[in-house]
């Protein structure tokens, strides 16, 4: 951290500052120039609120931060190797693209399995599907709730498949007992207690970043599920809210990319929420894996056009299974192992 | 609801899709231009969702909604009558402009004390202060806690001041029973458990907006809460995100004006959080006055430079006394009855 | 255009509302419901400023417009057959997919030629080059003006390679007479008095999106163009700003895919201002090729570390080389004629 | 500036970085800590591109500037006093608070001289109107050009009032001869060829925000203007671009602030522009008095609803009469000489 100091400020004073610094055990470095003077300060600077410091004191004009405050997920302190998950048989992560699918909404035990079994034949590895859902509307459909998580267990027994599905709060960490991947939603990536307590389990945690979060934001939530003890954690891109309306969601597609530079955590995206079109899905996958990323999660439906939840971004089981032959013919090229 | 066909559908289907829309309950009206054919839609149609049908359908080119989504706090249905909220003697809304003060965090008793009485005597009438703290980083002061709680609690007994503070999840409520205005923080605004759970209290409900969130989102988690049971929400502006960096949001000024002709809900302002730089709250908290705000909330400390959190933007007490000094002037003019 | 009108709206109002309306040459449809009565004008709407309409009548509430106001180049009445550009031998659109590099700015001679015969060797087909250069900082390198064109000219005249160079303002339009595609910066997107003048021009014209442009705004910015009377408009998506700022812009990859369905103009993308960071660069504009986009256009310096501007984002020789042998590998999947 | 090395840089390396430093003439100081070596660059950093720095060595890790890159416009330059600028008798600046009023587009004689008598009636001492006007489609009006000019002229020999007109290219500057102050639009704010020309007249220049520019970019920009001789300059918040769509823009009301506190020229804003709906620039334009602005300029027409160009915006001349009596009642209390 470096602190540029005002100009007027008295050597005394500076040597206080330098003092009460040292005392909370770092290290400082004064640096004379000829307009200004600059304090370095050596130390765990990642518990300081820089902000505070520049505003509250008289000595200091400027402040900057030097080095990241996410710890645990950076890539440098895992010596630049990339974690690979495992859920079951599935890898996700360096090298391995599984693809997720499923509804965005659970609705029937006719539904899921008619799904399921379709995306996995077309080369899914996970299934998806929401049972708690956050909805904008207090008036519309809310999701199965627990009966829901049901359905989807069933659908894990007949087809094999390990399941996502997303938490809305730690109330209900009992009922995703037997769900594998635990998924934090956009809305709740700064749901601090929620991810305390999913910290708490063993089981990978699929954390989306918010529609406004900074990649640095998203890093620090991940840090606060590894600080909590839970070291399986994938990072989504999921599409950002900008000024531009034509598509629901702005799909940040280079954050995939820095985040991989960034951490050492697996990287997935979302194609369906970040556009929330259909006809936009299939090119965004493929946009998607030829940037790097760690594996997709794409909405697909039975009878899209019945579906209780977002069906306009959702595909069709027979688009799905185009998408999938898409993919493989270009997942050899990008080295990777696609599912 | 407005309907634009694709121009090369079939009478026929148009007969079924207008039939189908009747079958749900809806009135459907038909208009036949020279180049478009639009199908306009009469009943509840909140529930619909929008681009679902569009994107589902090859009979739809087009759709728009055309009325509010939210009722229960629709300024219309309440016959352009501002609600007033009491909370003990003071009233919030409607020409009386109460200020809302104290510190980001609850530090100790001996701090929120002094603060409390502080502000109080400078007119303040109602006392906010953080037990459970949000913050980005795992490695940062995470609030007091119920401890917290306790210690404002105190504040109010000794000052008789009102008390406001953050509830972080629904786990919480017990906690609360002593506070008498219930916070939902910008990151939880969407936390639709927990505005369903404030719903199912008596007391008022202080909303602020999430960073990239919309107005019309904004009234619709407030319609969560009032659908609920709880019609006493009061909406706080606290700055959105832009691409602007020199200040730490961006205070959406016009908002408060657009929400109060929106809704009959009372609208507040928190100029520390939009800002950031203490600097700026005085000028902005003369500005929120002059929009047509119902009450401000602004942080205030002892000795802001040590301020375990949020120093930075915090007043402290002389110049808290100052900026209510300022306010009182202008209070006159804006026909408000300040406090 | 739909408006729904003001329920307390007396039926004489309403007739004469209609009137107006159909004395200015549009048909008008009543459409009365149980709760709301609509108004649908038919006609060409594209000239009516809607937001005008309904702030300054008593009769309107809401209105929307339903058909886009782009006409020229809008993909319908282009009989949805997609543009193809030529430029020389070089075609750009619909299959064929040219990669467009060189240096940020034209330093000397030396540096130009050395660049255009190694990306020519590459595979490059058009050689960029920016002689006159928007800076935001008046200190900054502002370019070499006429001299660099000349620099250019004489790439072209060794390499055969067509060249392309963004004009700053209508009076160097004579300067440009052999440069083969002129360019209009983001910053000059909505400069609608060069968009007239280069639409007199009868080569093409890369038009790049401003940095908060929606996509909308730039259809219309091209529309400038064509109805000035050329048609030889290319897009060009080269990242928006956000509140993002671990990259310099965020690359709207989806905006590639919604221009090619909105409009018949080729869309190419810009993936070295998006990212700002050169190793962002070759990710990117594999994902661009994946997405469907007509082209790319890639900074590309033979000695980035002292590069006048943008080094930071540019590719040195071999790195170019590189990234050519990867999107070829890819050309062939994604049914494109890459050069 | 400071410069954060790689930790894995050899001593012999970074004496070589320091020395090519020292040979462009700039101090450097090295300072050596406990995991990091930082380097600060000492003198006239405003020229250096920090990003290029940083991405093409090896040998630094992160940059960062530590002073403003305007120097002109910067108010530490100017001892802290506030620029007044004088316009015939009036005074913008430091206490004085004109008001700037007139039609969005002149449309004829008698509607300027209407309008202009009136608002001068009610107390403003600047008359407004677009002659040129900047039009998001080709098809919309695009203003009376020349001739709008001309009638401006009219209007301020039969009121005394001294006239601002928009520039929108540099061919245009002698047309501008008899126009007090010349504006350049949002969209223009970086086009700096036309700021290079009005920098070499005299008079002041109106230089209003782009929607997506930071503070920081609108200053390099008043910064282009004074640093190509001319002092005379004011800078006007007018609304930015963001995810919120209730309002047109968003009125950055912090930004008046900031930039008074960074720059000694003066500060005005626009609430026309900003929200684009009537109902809202008065309770805006009081807010802007409150927050601490040298100026207002607000749209008004006689006939709002037939207006050629954003009538849905303007205020007719009664309900600008009405805002003049509001100001002026705000006007002593802000110690604000308005007129």
């Amino acid at each position: 951290m470096v602190f540029i100091l005002n100009p007027k400020v008295k050597q005394e004073k500076i040597d206080g500052f330098m003092k009460s610094w040292e005392q909370k055990g770092f290290s400082t470095i004064l640096s004379v120039g000829t307009e200004h003077t600059a304090v370095c300060l050596i130390g765990n600077t990642a518990q300081i609120d820089l902000d505070h410091v520049v505003h509250t004191t008289d000595i200091v004009d400027y402040g900057k931060r030097i080095t990241e405050q996410y710890k645990a997920v950076n890539r440098t302190v895992h010596e630049n190797v990339s974690t690979i998950i495992k859920v079951g048989d599935v890898n996700i992560g360096d090298g391995f693209f599984p693809v997720i699918s499923g509804p965005c909404s659970v609705e029937s035990e006719e539904q899921v399995l008619t799904i399921a079994k379709s995306v996995k034949e077309s080369g899914a590895k996970i299934l998806r599907g929401g049972a708690f859902k956050p909805r904008t509307s207090p008036y519309a459909f809310q999701g199965k709730q627990a009966e829901g998580l049901q359905i989807l267990e069933l659908a894990k027994k007949e087809t094999g498949l390990p399941i996502v599905s997303e938490i809305m709060n730690q109330t209900q960490i009992d009922l995703f007992e037997n769900v594998d991947i635990v998924q934090i939603g956009a809305r709740n990536m700064q749901n601090f207690d929620l991810l305390k307590a999913v910290g708490g389990l063993k089981k990978p945690v699929l954390l989306k970043r918010g529609l406004a979060n900074t990649l640095e934001e998203l890093l620090m939530s991940a840090e606060y599920i590894v600080a909590s003890g839970n070291p399986n954690v994938i990072l989504c891109e999921r599409g950002i809210r900008t000024f531009e309306t034509m598509t629901r969601n702005t799909l940040d597609i280079s954050a995939i990319v820095m985040l991989k530079q960034k951490s050492h955590l697996p990287v997935i995206a979302d194609p369906s929420h970040s556009a929330g079109i259909r006809s936009l899905v299939a090119p965004l996958s493929k946009a998607i894996l030829a940037v790097g990323a760690d594996g997709i999660m794409v909405e697909t439906h039975n009878d899209p056009a019945n579906a209780l939840c977002d069906g306009a971004q959702s595909l069709n089981l027979e688009e799905f299974s185009d998408l999938m032959r898409e993919l493989k013919k270009r997942a050899v090229t990008e080295e990777k192992e696609i599912y």
